[in-house]
């Protein structure tokens, strides 16, 4: 028996990613497919503009998507609702979602920084889950979880264990952003060909914020933020999928480039790999030797989309601390991938 | 009269921009052209692969390519040599010159950091020119000055204002640079189509270390190092020209953005203006207010590519300074531009 | 005494051009911009998202935009109308205009192959302006001019010449046209990006039947279309400017390769050249011996964007004539530039 | 009991294609790998720059590379020979080896269109297989049979249907190619973005006389080409897989546009599915009713990159006939795959 889910936002870059991974899931069963008013009445096959890299799943292509609506979806009562609307639409909706008791994972950014509201990158603080069981004193019988930021899920993923092993004080980020992260229709060929924009709106604020409630300390029902400051410029780039950043680090100790590895290489994510949840890749992080990798062409894909990969580890002598590159599938990790693994999550520990 | 000029590889990118720049210049005329072994006996315009956005000089077109050869030189006796000679040729031709009296501005990377060797970005460091006097110590009859790295030359313009002014204890800079950077085979399009190559041999230690020679001070006949570190991530991007510098900077004291603008549009670059060189920006650095510039694409050429543009300027609060986005053109700027540039300042400082 | 003009659509690509073209001409003065609603109101400079590799027109930049609207033009009465208004927008709008004594070169697809609307490519076809005459049977007091689809603009130059010479039975057109002819939004990043899109909305029909109007004969009034078929296959491709097609024609003689190339030389386009029109590229086509030319961004901008230039002309043993590939800039030659040539004829005509 | 077998070229993009499909094949085992004397001696995965879009086969990575040796290759005695060599080197290597006994399935273009060489598109020409048993006459021991040249791959698979239905006059075809079609280091990054370059050395030749050979009817051993012309316009663009191919037929009859779908769809090509090779796509021609399919990036995996992708297709008035547009996976249909196909043929036709 599985779970029934619904997405909404299903013809988006990210709903499509949803929809792909959902649709050969061993647990979950696409049951409700929403979009916008344009797209509803239609199949999925019709309304959307398939363009990511995995084949269509034709066994959904006949699905007729309904517009996102409250009461279509009380009526249909999904177990879990995946969330891939814009920021602007999810507010409301989420909101009257909850108080009528739905399980939401939402990738939509309102309400990520809402201290009783998990931000979860499930290898990193998986058992900020715990936080949903205060979500009743909203008066909202269901629960929901947030997806992060895809540049700070891509990014928390390493800091995580340089962290706890050697303590940051501070992190100088430089982004380099694929053209999926800004959906569809979000940057034109005419601006980007031949051009890099040095400016993605919001994002160097939520990687600023976003990371240290991930990397925060669940004590008492609270998350109690590290002491340490992060420095973001968001950039976008002519690559289609994969965001590079390239990471420079003030440890809190000093670093030996080998320790480096050898902790990226050896933590133990939460003990989430014990889960066996599906969509956990077996190495969250893989480290690179070559000089010249990770690459978004060639490393994106790995671990199915959800390993980030770090390379081009080497001390910082500027900062005291160590630098390195790290890569990683924005629509994936960044977003619909760790969506689903979190509903894995949520499924484990019986949430549901 | 015209001064005589050879240019040494005059086939490659860097060469193209050279007779790009001095088959239109005012005090220069291209007497002599020369190329690798394969070129030499064809007309240039046979020889070259002309791809730059300049239209091909058609007057220099039939010039015949000589192969680089020492001899020659001497018997044309040019009264600059321009070289545009990959690095591990330039070396033993540029000494063997120098013995012979000729005087060199050369893009070339060997010898860069000798002590008596100006390293120059003339708005930034043109007094170090003095620096050749001592160079007849050597046994050199005559003197040459080295071009900075391109990614090099673009940083220290925004640097040195902010340096004088508010100090600079730290710099964090990571770049995404063009292809032409790598010349007219560098980079083959199946390696970075959809992609990024986060490695470019050498050029980290070159802008950690060439900026802190080019920001020192000159005293005594010695360039004193400022008291700053210098740490850089180097990127390869899908971009035709123009690299793109993120720069975090912890500064000596507390910046406010609005002076940092200020002072950026304010300084008055060594004098340089004053000058009158024909290949002088107006402003050697462009300060813009927009989100989302500087563009490679939109602002490589300002100044005629000899002007930086900043960009995004805003505080940092994780390193107690500023952070801002800086645009250059590589082959001009950072290349032919600025070589043309210290030509032009050798010949006003009669040197020549 | 220059003459007053007004750009509608100034903001869109075809606008941009419009405006960067008319900004620097030695007989047009810009007195209105306008566009749509959202523009209106705003800075030329404020509205408009530059991205033409044209410096922006500095003196223009504070120039109010105007909403479209016909009482304003009808109180600011300009000399001419350059119209770069999307298809839809256009029709209703012009024939008020054209009802109230307006004359208009448009750059809009509606109407173009009415009878007594020339549609000008003005080396080609400058003798069908005459048409104009036969408007005011339509009651209208202004007369309009119709600027060709871009791809047929590019076409018909090379065409002209060889079908007068040698006779042209069929033509084969296949085109891989640049990204800015889909406007400033028309094509995603995602969609394009290590990719061809096969179809171009209305393209090839307007291959097909425009260039036969143009390459009439204008006798009694009337043009009688030649007795020539062309089929055309569109595609875009991940090239910022300039559109390219491969031709291929069933010529009514036996050709030989350097005939055409010396008919395509030589060929005097209908003496517009001795009417020294600013914008008259000195040689409307421009023949390239070079295995590998043309190539968009190596030749777009031949003659300042107006000439086109063809190359890899050879025998086409199938159809038993010539086959060339040919390139012009779309949105220059193809659009705003050929619309300010036709302005400029207009003038010379006295037709103002 | 696998074959063994053996990869010349194997560092190169067609290389990585045939040991990426052998590594993972039912019935062939890669026994030998070789490669240029700069990669000799090396491990696999050390010495080849993998790009391509399949995961690395780490049981081959540790494979030693041998230099290309005749008398390696006799003492290690491989059941079939795959060759990626480039035409150059192919020649004098592949006529000793053959005289040698060994049984060879070539990429490389000497010898294609020699009248006892077959040269196989499987589901077009598998019978033409038969004319190996001609080879001895050379004095060969063993038999080589060739891979066409990629674009024609492409073209003859939709090509034969319609000649065989409707019969075909001429042939009009405007290729736009991928970057992978020149190899690892065949296009300069500078020279391709933002650009097409209209020219593949050798290209045109090929579609135009190996397509007449592949359609070719095999009588008495000798092949009888058809009464029908090609014409070839080849370019370049900036995609990484995938040639698409914009397709003008003059038919022998009056043709309907379903009627062509029906038989593009129908066609039974040549039996070889009944076969059931592992290589031989479900679908060799994928015909799609979308306007604005295919693309390179959606379609040219289509059929693990076996099928090609036939779509807009369309009366074509001019040359009363039909066109469309189609598309192939240059490396695997076009090289690699094709090969391996041809491999799988060979054994189950007991010619091994």
């Amino acid at each position: 028996m599985k779970y029934r889910v619904c997405v909404l936002g299903a013809t988006g870059l990210v709903g499509q990613r949803m929809v792909s991974i959902l649709s050969r899931h061993p647990w979950f069963d696409i049951e409700l497919l929403m979009a916008s008013e344009r797209s509803a009445g239609k199949k999925y096959k019709e309304a959307v503009n398939w363009v990511i890299d995995e084949p269509f799943p034709e066994e959904i292509g006949d699905s007729v998507l309904s517009k996102i609506d409250v009461e279509t979806i009380t009526k249909e009562k999904p177990d879990i609702i995946f969330s891939a609307l814009p920021s602007e639409a999810a507010l409301d909706i989420e909101i009257e979602l909850l108080k009528r008791g739905f399980i939401i994972v939402s990738n939509a950014s309102p309400m990520r920084m809402e201290p009783d509201i998990p931000l979860l990158n499930p290898e990193v603080n998986a058992d900020h889950l715990e936080l949903v069981k205060y979500q009743s004193k909203r008066g909202w019988k269901g629960f929901i979880v947030k997806v992060p930021n895809c540049s700070t899920a891509i990014l928390t993923l390493p800091l995580k264990p340089i962290m706890e092993e050697f303590g940051v004080r501070r992190v100088i980020v430089s982004t380099m952003q694929a053209l999926s992260g800004a959906g569809l229709t979000g940057v034109s060929s005419v601006m980007i060909l031949d051009n890099i924009i040095p400016y993605i709106k919001g994002e160097e604020e939520k990687i600023e914020t976003e990371s240290l409630k991930i990397l925060g300390e669940l004590k008492g029902g609270k998350i109690s933020y590290p002491d340490l400051k992060i420095s973001a410029s968001c950039h976008r780039v002519m690559v289609l999928d994969g965001h590079m950043e390239a990471v420079f680090i003030e440890t809190g100790k000093e670093v030996d480039v080998d320790d480096v590895k050898r902790v990226l290489k050896e933590y133990k994510y939460n003990k989430i790999n014990d889960l066996n949840l599906p969509s956990a890749p077996k190495h969250p992080v893989i480290v690179r030797e070559e000089n010249d990798r990770p690459q978004p062409r060639l490393d994106r894909i790995a671990g199915n989309g959800m390993s980030v990969v770090v390379g081009r580890i080497r001390k910082d002598e500027a900062l005291n601390g160590v630098k390195f590159v790290v890569l990683g599938h924005n629509t994936i990790r960044g977003a619909a991938g760790n969506a689903v693994l979190i509903g894995e999550l949520i499924v484990k520990k019986d949430l549901i």
